[in-house]
């Protein structure tokens, strides 16, 4: 956590060369701007040399110009909710917020489409969708404060992934702006509907500002399911919770949402909100069913065997949109409530083939045992997503080093699966080391060369998503 | 049209270490045999130098190896369906037959994928999910001959897309084999499920082999729909039976299949196959609806309410299943039947969006009467994509100057409309004059920056998609 003040070239010329692109008050150097924009949601925190609000597309792509013929790092986030390192300047450099860029271009309902700024707000958007009938259904939980230009630098998932997808799958189209400070449109954005050159909008999903930045995208908006049906399980194992999410995938049926919740977040959560939850019981299995009426219930009345058969204990159906929406506030409020049992928190983001869901979450349990911490869990289970929160006291460094194994242990048991290290928050700063674990060196030559084509001098986001060695002029730019 | 068989150093030794990696009778090059792989489906011609069948990914891996070090050109093709020359070996070189790699590896109902090697038929494919309840939704008219691997390389559509999207909507990982040989993985074949890295998969949907070959693939299959409804719908205009479309589009309807059929074809399929065809009609539209049977009741009465509206002059819904599949036998017969009208055809390919369907489908009727052509539209209409068959006799010179007029018209008015100037058939060598026309410079260099970091010497597939001054080395190579 080393503060990077001292720099080359960057100077009171420098400063004044960017308030001339973004105008006056939206170039920051003041010690408290840059202390406000040297963290995000993860713990790494690196200051930049400046802050810059740029108000358009056109400003953003004069900045990243600027940056390039001085060889300044850049570092581009929305609302700083990155949970893996992705929105800090680790090099210094220039950190770009697009909060400003939020406005909501146009929504066309006979192409179902959004055009949006990056810096749009996700729930605003679903804000302004809703009385049109309309939504976007990627949902992450950060979804009140996260702008689309993140959810779509980060691919962010949610807890509609397991029926709707992630972001990459109702992303359309982008305007670009490359490391030169040119723009590029691609997929529809360009063209009038499916086009088949090379998809050139898929390298940017989870590219976390590695390779370019998003100034605008136009996104498939889906209509709005016409009824609801949620429930909640209660299980007197995580284990037996997981193989309940296992059997409904395997019975076909697609659920929007199926959540799991851990005894500790069951605690939590109900000393935060008294919504009168099962303190105590080991799992709880949040289902989400939506569609047509009729094809809901026989749906349901399925998934309640199912869960019977799983072990669980307990079975209660949301009566009205009131209980299900206590349900899903609890879901979202999970972070917050972890603060009342530790004061911070590393968010595990591991995902594993869904047969071995039931055993990972066991295997979690077992690491939090064997490291004397404690890890709360809740899981996107239909995705075989898992989030392990790892809790600890930021003024007991020893907790803090266990923790760090422990996050390792859940990265090996999950790879071990045949899973993945990141599900949706990212590999920014805190799994590069990890990297190497899951992929082979010619993955990683073949990432390389994407990244040294788009990015040569190694000015986006520089040290992010790949290891040093593979990071352009081998992480010793930028140039 | 040229033969390019002298070549600087490609010679029997090479003949012999081809064989040494496929083995004795898959590496071929007796005339016949170069003369049986120097067209697609398209008007091109060119032959290879030499033909190879491997049987399997490593094979495939050693003979990019051993083109890479000797700079022979690879042009590899699956059944050679392709009908924008991108199957064709424009530099000579080796050609490489995927055909042999036809083994379906793996399907997992838990998952709901399906493992297949690049050469596996589209249909094999369905045949081997059907009587276990699934399909794989891509249906390109040529399924019963094209290949996978040619499908992801050229991000095949299909009847089916305006409901289910394209190829590219169901590829979750591929096995790559790059320029020099090597391997890697992307997506979930690598991975336990969604992963978060740069969607490295996107950029090879439609890469029509430039970039890297298709190994094996990863798929996600979908349950087969329990009902089906469908029905013809005749229109005394073509214009009305686009704003028919247009108008079921924009009603929130979504259909299987849309797809219009218009008076030349309806003829020449009728007398072709005798199915009781309106001979005479200007356009008949063609539509299906699945999913579950009460919901498609509402739904159907509400298109045949459109198409009324819209000017339709009968409608008439097929009773049972032999009655829909002639339907379909009948669209997917279109290429054959217009044999029986001019020998040869240029099969078009562009895509606008929907508003413009209908003026898009007249102003092809102008230019056919503009240069005294024939031209029979069929569109996959619910995606706005029309396949305009610019029919001509191979034999008349003078005619087919005309068409190649007409087809740059073509390409012309749907740019204008905001289109683009390939749906689903790619770029190959027919359209590569064109892209500057549909780019920007940025865009094309942005394109060529991915092209040279994956192809440096230009080996893989040249000439095709990027203009000269897009190839690596200015088009000069391969080195």
């Amino acid at each position: 956590m080393n503060d990077q003040r001292e720099n080359g070239g960057f100077n009171q010329r420098s400063l004044k060369a960017l308030t001339d692109i973004v105008g006056r008050g939206y170039c920051r150097s003041h010690p408290i701007d840059l202390e406000l924009y040297s963290y995000d949601s993860s713990p790494f925190i690196h200051y930049p040399w400046a802050v810059v609000i740029p108000g358009t597309v056109d400003e953003m792509a004069e900045v990243v110009s600027l940056c390039r013929r001085h060889g300044w790092p850049l570092t581009c986030r929305g609302a700083g909710t990155n949970l893996s390192g992705g929105a800090v300047a680790h090099r210094g450099g220039v950190l770009m917020s697009t909060t400003r860029l939020n406005r909501i271009v146009d929504i066309d309902l006979l192409e179902e489409t959004a055009l949006v700024e990056c810096g749009v707000v996700n729930l605003d958007l679903q804000n302004a969708l809703a009385p049109v009938g309309y939504m976007f259904p990627p949902d992450p939980a950060s979804q009140k404060a996260s702008t689309l230009g993140g959810n779509v630098a980060e691919n962010a998932g949610g807890i509609k992934g397991v029926k709707y997808g992630i972001t990459k799958h109702h992303v359309l189209g982008l305007e670009l702006i490359l490391d030169d400070g040119s723009m590029v449109k691609t997929g529809k954005l360009k063209r009038g509907l499916e086009f088949n050159e090379p998809d050139l909008t898929g390298i940017f999903l989870a590219s976390e500002g590695t390779l370019a930045l998003v100034g605008r995208a136009l996104l498939k908006i889906t209509p709005l399911p016409t009824s609801y049906r949620t429930m909640s399980a209660i299980f007197d194992s995580l284990f037996k919770s997981g193989q309940a999410v296992s059997a409904i995938i395997a019975d076909g049926i697609i659920p929007t949402a199926l959540e799991i919740i851990d005894r500790t977040l069951i605690a939590a959560l109900e000393d935060y909100l008294h919504l009168g939850f099962p303190v105590g019981a080991e799992a709880m299995l949040l289902i989400e069913l939506d569609g047509l009426g009729p094809e809901l219930n026989a749906q349901l009345a399925r998934i309640k065997d199912i869960c019977f058969k799983a072990g669980a204990v307990g079975i209660e159906e949301a009566e009205n949109e009131e209980d299900r929406e206590k349900l899903w506030l609890a879901r979202r409020s999970g972070n917050g409530a972890l603060g009342r049992v530790k004061p911070a928190t590393i968010v595990q983001d591991v995902t594993v083939p869904i047969v071995h869901l039931p055993k990972m979450l066991s295997l979690v349990l077992d690491i939090a045992e064997r490291h004397r911490i404690v890890i709360a869990q809740m899981a996107h289970a239909g995705d075989g997503n898992l989030h392990p929160h790892i809790l600890f006291d930021p003024s007991d460094g020893q907790e803090y080093v266990r923790c760090l194994k422990a996050s390792a242990d859940i990265f090996a048991a999950a790879l071990k699966v045949g899973g993945t290290i990141t599900g949706e928050h990212g590999i920014g700063l805190e799994k590069v080391a990890f990297m190497s674990d899951e992929f082979t060196e010619a993955e990683l030559d073949f990432m390389a060369s994407i990244k040294a084509s788009l990015d040569p001098t190694g000015i986006l986001n520089p040290d992010k998503v790949l290891p040093k060695k593979w990071q352009p002029h081998g992480g010793k730019g930028p140039f």
